[in-house]
């Protein structure tokens, strides 16, 4: 019999802890004595327990920051005292750098567009200041979770406004380990600058390259990614706090509206603005979906990369072996000695993961409805989440495999010579057509393509060799050709 | 400045409590002395500190089964002494109980298909055997975490038959949680039957319906999901356990395979059975994605009704207003008396996650490469928690929704009314054109259509009151044609 | 500059060809006078030219079948004279035979869930009929669309089932060709099933299996695929087919609600069955989404085979070249000779886009509304096309790749003696952690693990020959038990 | 029985039309002796008859360009003379002015990384120069498909190049329709300015806001989605034109690399640019990800934009009501006078069919290995076309719907009045939770929050109507702060 999924009766409401009383427009509850959270937060709580995850740690602190900023704002617009303000912004100032994170106690995926992450945030300031002025929790007289923390603010400006600041943060922090990244491929694209060996095309021998290029191809899109998500802050610094509601701006005086981006960008760093038509910003999720793109572009990269890594490594002798990934863990609990290729795809998994992430930003997003975005915490939840596992699996990838990779040269010279892409430099001297019959006559027995064009009379030994030349192979124009001018058709 | 994400120096590596040191092919390491797991598992959770998530505890409770079921079966095959594979029994019986959860320290996300995860169990089995044999925890000559605990086994058979039994079980408890579901859906349908309203199209008016028919819709829907679910069990069943590592069941002795999926169904009490063809079984994992997608159309009907309850709530004034949600907390921190319908939304939000997991699954199946798919474990955290989250879902969408949703009678009859949609109804009678005639003439005077139909001189008071009976209006059948038999046009 | 992507004037007005004038509800239009299509149709394809591609065939079909069966039954229930419905049957024969397939003039992703579909039907049909009866196209005196054709129906009833039925049959094609396929890699199973080889987990050595073994793992998943596939036709029996707008049946006389599902029955020789809620079917789009889920697992395991053919294919020389595909075309524009497993290539390329199909599918499905799905089209465009070009995929899959491997034996056996894979096998004489530390010394010697173990002491040439048979090797068991059944470790 | 999906001989064999024979490495074949393509064209028609999806007329297009600006600079390189390149260059203009397109005969889906595209290319360009220059079809002494038309050039740095340039004119159109579907937004925006409305929240009452504002948030989230497409071209315009087969340039003169990417400039008029890394630009498609994920953006907007048309439509008695969308055809087959929201619809269709192309581009993408994307034909299909339905739903979008929108300003009205939406306008003067008791006292007595007010003495009439005054409540700041100053609560 399987076992009951959700509790009949709510954990939480067995506690046999001290409790405190505290009453909503739905009733009374007891709240533990001790909890900086509250009514709201408990009724949520109890309402969602359904993934069991917590709403991300860098969306509070983000949102923690947005509260402190409109307490200083409030101040400034003259509609909350300084001393109140002073002990909101202090508890802010605490949740921003990580305390109390064990008091948000609401599930990620809840209903209701982040109201509930929202309350939770007032009813934990609220009671934190409190305690901060000397006076006891839920006391509600000395500091109001909504009267004065949530004043001039609604769930709908401040919890997109604070998915923009984290989301903002952790895509500079993939982009810094993308930076990491790139600088690590590129160190291998020169140490490997001297490898020649087969490039492959549809896994099919194709001509020469070196590892050190197929390295510096992986850099150079990472590059662009880096590159990418560094701009990313531009698509995201427009936000709509201060529109209240629906953006409008509907009980939120004007003076505070014109205030509290301005102390916003002061607390965080970033550039961000007022959107200027904030009506628009709370509705519409579009700006996520557009960011999600560029991360998923990312986790592409990395897929491609995780998975040429593989296909590079495999073996090691009944494989193509080109390349060695630092052994990190024991690969197999059965086959003694194996060693697997572990991180790579850890980092394709993270790779598909956010891919998907990608998919479940997209449906919340499409999924909004006039004024407002119900699924915005389904949006937060995906993509931050996606962000930072991106990020993770970025360091680890560049710490423990790309930075021990090593190369297997004598593998890298073995396939070149047997595979016969060398053909390809001798088309612009014999054509297409003669060229394929060369690659057909090595074949057929069994030699090489120098072998071949020797015997074929085609070319002289040394005339193969300026052909030939690593550096002649790889390098844009025709291979040879300096010494072998004379050979060149002309019209 | 973003901050760093993956601390440069793993925190496991800084304790200053008490270690005994292991040692394995790559060196040796300090386990913390009260550690049940071992040198494997900390190599593997230094390597993967990604997601931050734990393998899921019902795939660790089946994989216990599992390593219970081998010992037993080592011991029917003579290749395990009883008393030992009696300390792994109950070592792993407490893991299956739940016990030991939090000595699973590789992150879900983890690359190597599984081998971290098995190799921390069999560590932790180990250990615990140990210490039941009155040892010391890392004296691995009592008991061995490889010889012994995973004697005849690879990760390759025995993670895959564990991700088989963990999923039948949550797929068993979200089936019993779609029939409550659908329980209470017929609850509704019976107590609404009498509810007459209109229908829409398009979420344009089309033709009476009533409530009660509405909930039996959904009903429907769920009945059927729940029905596929319940029938998973024989997808699922063929195990691949006993092929070891590429399923040809090389190193396990017969005697061993041929007991080892008996011993299993008796401890799970599910009616498993061993593949014919454990090669395919250990690398194709379509049936996965076969179950995803039956876990996803649950999905699909979930986001369908609990966007039809959205609407059919919407308002309380300035929306359809047909049906009222129990309020289950405060909507709003700005609108005071707001009440949203937060359930539904959560609702949404799990089935758009459920089909974002289902897209994962997907990938990482299609991804299996020659004798193994290295991303099971990808698979098994995204089904795994999408079923359970589902399950979750379902049974407070069940106890806090559905359960408390009353009529607006009045909003019913307003809308049937205000409608022309009885229009229909007389097509029959005068044909589509002159039925189209008549809307048209309804709206221009604004009169509804029976007023319309009067004025017309179409029909009497005492026909349209036939036709337009509710009974009439929601069954099979040409409505009032028993009493305006004469009006319907004949050959 | 880009250029226009829509025509401002609608090419079709712009006609000069003889033309007759129909009138709707919205006015006159003017409508090619060699046209089977009507005024209904036209503003349809006006409407939308969005995507250029037409609506399936096999949809087309199906519903002029649902409309022989509506007239039929109409006759039966006193409707309609048996001359019209005669010649409304012979028309909708010829559509159902493939006959006038162009006169469907509607997008493929119109909008208004199928009406202009069901518009475009009635209309061809009706004037064909007219032809038929000797009238002149237009004269909708003689055989009018909506008052004769669609008589008893509702775009609602019709269109899904029509769907269903297309569904079914495609269906029913693809598992025919899944069938073949598996028939073909059986053969390959066979033909290969004395050839020895490496077998490979991440892509790296891992123990022995036979190519057979292989070819035999990825006809049993085809197999799965097939049987799926087969049993599909129980999900999608059920049709609304008679309920009229939502599922009620209002409109419809019962005696024709009786009959209808009967005829079509009969017509397409399918299982077909009136659902009993037919309110839940009108509306409930999931047994769509069911039937997707399990196409795209096909579609998983498809490119799971294809990707393993081009590893196992990989080289000539370059690679693991175990197998060669049959040459279809040259492979490259500028180098000589190469042959690329291109076959293959369009079997992912098929897959991935089924995967996307059922992305689509779930889409639409999930945005249902009350008591209409409105996006069957989008549905009915995905799951359909996405059937037949998988079918096709697989058709030319076998016929052109699978039924032409050839294996390369030689290359199978260096991979395998190079290998040190046959270590594993020693486990059970040596233990896990002597055999790692023999796979290290060959290693480090560069011999194979044979000649490792030997000059190790560990077994005798003859003991090793006895372990490493290969009928040892890749059947359950411990390899070369029976011979050195005493060196094994007895409790 | 299920029709037969692929015949099983090809269709293309059996024509008693004359022929010409080709020959290729494979053997001889007859060819159509009209036909511009020939042998390479011929296999590949019979390769690949899965989709029946023509490639995309924009990348032939674009392909054709390529060639006439690689004629061009081999002449330029002195590897073409001037009068066979001429000839190309005519022929590839007509190709590039959609001429011949009937001609490639290769499907969208083919497999081969789109060499049968580019050599279906080089096929008709080489016969239509043939014929220009007086020769026959065949004779391919006078221009060579291989040896002249693809001459310096592989499929690896031609097709990717045609996609960017395909990719940059579809887009760079979507964006301009997209300009004119911000500018009737904008225009319905200024013309509903003053009409009043509800806004809504979760589909619950929220504040007020005016039709014109809805409106203006539309138009804002479409301005995004046209600004982040026009600026696509830099994300597109760095070509690997002169990479030939894996970038590095092989086989391609100096001469010929430094001109033909400025040849292609010329013609185009888009600023193309040479990739520095052309090994990263051959095997990466990371760019098409990311743009696909900008077109996924505006595909969100654009689903949100119709399903908020939807709701605001419904009715047209049974729902909000609050706008009529133009009446573009008749609704239903059954229900007269059925008017549905079929544009809408359709424009949410083919939103999703752009979600789920943007899933293919990054599967597509994801899966390239080692030097080259054998995947990029599905990329190039599910991008091109997905760019030009949403361009042409737009067009259609614009045109027929949102330029015909009415405002129904009654219905607007009544629903204002019957919410108690004002009462949040209330909370700056009376606090949260007296405003809270005050919407529950008036719902109870079935009064409008200004009766309730009224009625409980805590505003005057004069006071009132301040408040609520239309410009107060739909602007940034308290309602009716400068005439209830001395009511707001000072500290």
């Amino acid at each position: 019999m399987p076992a009951p999924v959700l509790p009949e009766k709510d954990a939480l409401e067995e506690t046999t802890a001290p409790v405190r009383l505290e009453r909503d427009a739905l009733g009374e509850l007891s709240v533990p004595a001790g909890a900086y959270y509250g009514i709201h937060s408990l009724r949520a709580a109890r309402n969602f327990p359904v993934s069991g995850l917590p709403v991300h740690p860098a969306l509070l602190r983000a949102l923690a920051l947005v509260k402190q900023a409109a307490a200083a704002a409030n101040v400034h617009a003259g509609l909350l005292d300084p001393e109140t303000a002073a002990a909101i912004g202090r508890a802010a100032a605490e949740v921003a750098a990580g305390k109390w994170l064990d008091q948000f106690i609401v599930d990620a995926l809840q209903g209701g567009a982040g109201t509930s992450t929202n309350m939770n945030m007032n009813e934990v300031l609220a009671n934190r200041a409190i305690e901060i002025l000397g006076g006891n929790k839920g006391d509600y007289r000395l500091v109001h979770p909504i009267n004065h923390v949530n004043l001039s603010q609604s769930t709908n400006d401040v919890y997109p406004t604070a998915l923009k600041v984290a989301a903002i943060r952790l895509v500079l922090a993939l982009s810094e380990e993308l930076a990491r990244l790139q600088g690590a491929l590129q160190a291998r694209e020169a140490e490997f600058a001297g490898v020649l060996k087969l490039g492959r095309t549809e896994l099919q021998d194709a001509v020469p390259v070196t590892l050190g290029q197929e390295c510096g191809a992986w850099a150079e899109a990472v590059a662009r990614d880096r590159w990418r998500l560094y701009k990313v802050e531009e698509r995201l610094r427009q936000v709509n706090l201060g529109g209240t509601a629906v953006g409008t701006g509907l009980n939120a005086r004007k003076k505070y509206i014109f205030r509290v981006v301005e102390e916003l960008r002061t607390l965080t760093g970033l550039g961000l603005a007022r959107a200027e038509n904030m009506i628009d910003a709370t509705q519409n999720a579009d700006v996520f979906v557009e960011v999600s793109g560029l991360v998923k572009a990312a986790a592409v990269n990395l897929a491609k990369i995780a998975g040429d890594l593989r296909l590079l490594s495999s073996g090691p002798a009944g494989g193509l072996g080109e390349i060695n990934l630092p052994a990190v863990q024991a690969g197999s609990s059965i086959m003694p000695g194996k060693i697997n290729p572990v991180i790579t795809e850890m980092v394709t998994q993270v790779s598909f993961q956010v891919i998907c992430s990608d998919q479940a930003v997209t449906l919340a997003a499409a999924s909004g409805q006039l004024e407002l975005n119900a699924f915005l915490p389904l949006v937060a939840h995906n993509l931050l989440s996606g962000l930072e596992m991106l990020a993770n699996a970025v360091a680890i990838f560049n710490r423990r495999c790309i930075a021990g990779i090593t190369a297997n040269e004598e593998n890298c010279r073995r396939w070149l010579r047997q595979s016969r892409c060398e053909a390809t430099a001798l088309v612009p001297y014999i054509g297409y057509e003669q060229a394929g019959r060369l690659v057909e006559a090595a074949a057929g027995k069994n030699r090489d393509i120098r072998e071949a064009a020797l015997a074929a009379g085609l070319f002289t030994a040394e005339e193969l060799a300026a052909v030939f030349a690593p550096a002649e192979l790889t390098r844009p124009g025709i291979a040879g050709s300096r010494r072998l001018k004379h050979r060149l058709p002309t019209l």
